[in-house]
């Protein structure tokens, strides 16, 4: 019987999940062999600098200092494209590489929810695949599972955890007590997030994993420029406490939900009940929350980043490759999508939680819950405690019943521009979990 | 451009899965074929009673009477088995229409535990799938997450809450206090749980699912006889309270682990700790926790059971086929798979819960300890309440240091025979989460 030959890989990008792709594929080289069918080899790499330890043995790689290089270099199968960013040089090395019939797996949930809808187009035309496991939720194989385990389900609604970086920073404040600065100084300490978080702590990072499961649950175009994104960082500890004061725990959630208006995507922190499944999802954690038509509802959860996940990630698509599955990326070929519109973040409805820094005298509360009233914001609950700050003011709560976003945006706006209120309202949408 | 050809399908078996995979193939038709890339269509069933109703439209069906009928029929392309059992027609059906090079798609968990060696040889000679995503956890993905998804780790620990039957009764039983025998009524007359409970409530059901899984997650043959197989029917009332007391709940779990002396399978009640994501696992949902090296932890929960989920799972199977993927069945060619030992039961370690009903007389405790000292058994702690009973008996638990199993059987044995020990003992081990 003939060997069957070594699918090749070329890598570019040698930071943690490089090193750790080249450290998996080696480590479990004859398990993966098994399963793919034939042997897994990497063969050539690209990365900025030679000299680094990377903790992996390079020697006998073939090197390249431009990773475009590695489109067109002819002893490779396939391209695993781990630079990061929606543009620049893994935008032209993932564009290059499908061109010249060259199958791509990518990490990079940026390059995938901004131009995602286009490369799978070229993936298309050139008859290879295009695979991106490791974008989303990293170990949790949720790509897979929406594309291929769920495919014959309509799915309703699709989101959960998707930034580590901001569960544990959540987790952390309602530990500790400690307020969102310090925390996230800690978080960098640790590693756990970056010298620059506003990719994470701003929500944009969720935004591009949301964007990519609405894309793929609802069989649709991927659309990053309509999930509405707040970050966490307007969350105080005086959030963390009064949330499990009323039962419940404040996450970072992404939502995708279809209705009969269309789809309606959004990252934002929500209060969820404390007992719900996705609070139990602590730290670094990530949970993917999906519900269909006939499979009900599911919960996919785990390890969302870091090098031995997003590996894991990276291989399995690798393996599907090697074996020789072709499923088209966003689950149907792009002829076949739907065109579900688009429903705007002011068109949602939901109940809120909604924190106010009031100066403590008679009739302040009157004056908030008529402003309330005529927008037509009903109130379900309010907390308000004794001990007032240095300056007068007092913190207090209100919980509404269901409201339309439009409406309670009009409540707040009104609100904030009462003398008696002092400090720009805090407000966080309430969620079932 | 032409039509593809649509993937004709004959379903033996048309209870409530079958009726289920009826309806959602018709109902999803448009988007199934765009994912799967062409139609996928009923051409054909086998079931016994043509006159009941079964709530979906059955004219313009092919009928046969006899399911292996559906081997030989010409005007099919794909078998779904969905008869149950281990033996009789569905293992001639499945045996003849893969020897006859037909893909057979089933949701047979008996069928599979006991037979999916053979039949995998056989799909493999043919060239054929075999598919079984539906044989474990109802809608949860978990096949295609083993197989393809985590295909590139080396997984140390596979299992969960396997049979939503024994979750729903344990659950029910902590809820109301009430004890098995009477939640298992309850759970008949709700449909939870069939007429002859056995299969659900002594472990054999979980067991099948366990030993799938496990060859799955290890890479090895599948292997039903060496599970080791206790179900829920000794847990008492009395123990679902004491297990909360100490901060527990009870659960029945399937647990593989692999180590340097090989693969230890396992089915039995658990105490786990309240807080542990398993132990959040209510009523009739199963979930799935495997463990890799390099991937982590995961945990997949959803609804095990069911005729949506279980059509979903069928149904993706499939789409997998109209696609064209042929993945090995247990995610390597049969030469390719491990041949890992497996460890007996004896040789199991872990903590212990043991409660026993004694006299209440001086001298009792120390007669116990002393049984548990001689076996090597180290006691972390004891609880016992005032209020014996009638005849002058009184509960007392004790919970153990890790132990081996082995030297808890023999100390289980000698404190079975003390006079002053009135009931046989329930032992429950404890299991981490």
């Amino acid at each position: 019987m003939m060997t069957p030959a070594s699918l090749r890989v070329g890598i570019a990008g040698l930071g943690t999940v490089g090193a750790g792709c080249v450290r998996l594929l080696r480590k479990n080289a004859a398990l993966i062999e098994a399963r793919a069918g034939r042997p897994i080899v990497v063969t050539a790499v690209s990365a900025r600098d030679r000299s680094r330890d990377r903790g992996v043995d390079l020697d006998g790689l073939r090197w390249y200092d431009d990773p475009l290089s590695l489109a067109a270099e002819r002893e490779i199968d396939v391209v695993v494209e781990l630079i990061g960013g929606a543009e620049g040089p893994a935008r032209r090395l993932v564009t290059e590489s499908l061109q010249r019939g060259r199958p791509v797996v990518t990490a990079n949930k940026a390059l995938i929810a901004l131009h995602g809808g286009t490369l799978a187009a070229m993936a298309e035309r050139a008859g290879v695949a295009l695979a991106f496991e490791a974008a989303v939720a990293g170990g949790i194989p949720v790509i897979k599972a929406l594309r291929e385990g769920l495919a014959a389900d309509r799915l309703v609604r699709i989101g959960g955890i998707l930034n580590g970086t901001c569960n544990y920073i959540l987790t952390a404040m309602r530990e500790s007590g400690r307020d969102f600065a310090t925390v996230l100084e800690e978080a960098q300490a640790l590693g756990y997030a970056e010298a620059d978080p506003s990719t994470d702590v701003d929500g944009i990072d969720a935004a591009h994993k949301l964007a990519i499961l609405a894309a793929l649950a609802f069989g649709r175009p991927v659309d990053f420029s309509s999930v509405h994104v707040e970050g966490i960082r307007r969350i105080g500890a005086l959030d963390i406490g009064f949330a499990t004061e009323l039962g419940y725990r404040i996450k970072l959630l992404g939502i995708a939900r279809r209705s009969e208006r269309g789809v309606e995507t959004r990252v934002h922190p929500c209060l969820v009940p404390q007992h719900s499944p996705i609070a139990q999802v602590e730290g670094v954690f990530n949970a993917v929350v999906a519900e269909g038509e006939f499979v009900g509802r599911l919960m996919l959860e785990g390890r969302g980043a870091g090098a031995g996940p997003t590996a894991t990630a990276v291989a399995a698509d690798l393996i599907d490759i090697a074996r020789g599955s072709l499923v088209p990326a966003w689950g149907a070929s792009s002829g076949a999508l739907s065109s579900l519109t688009s429903v705007p973040m002011s068109a949602c409805r939901g109940d809120y939680y909604l924190r106010l820094s009031v100066i403590d005298r008679p009739g302040v509360i009157a004056e908030i819950a008529g402003v309330l009233r005529d927008c037509g914001v009903s109130l379900k609950s309010m907390l308000q405690h004794g001990g007032n700050a240095a300056d007068g003011s007092v913190p207090i709560v209100l919980v509404t019943h269901e409201t339309a976003e439009s409406a309670m945006q009009d409540a707040l706006s009104r609100i904030a521009s009462l003398d008696v209120v002092l400090d720009a309202p805090t407000m966080i949408r309430i969620e079932p979990g």
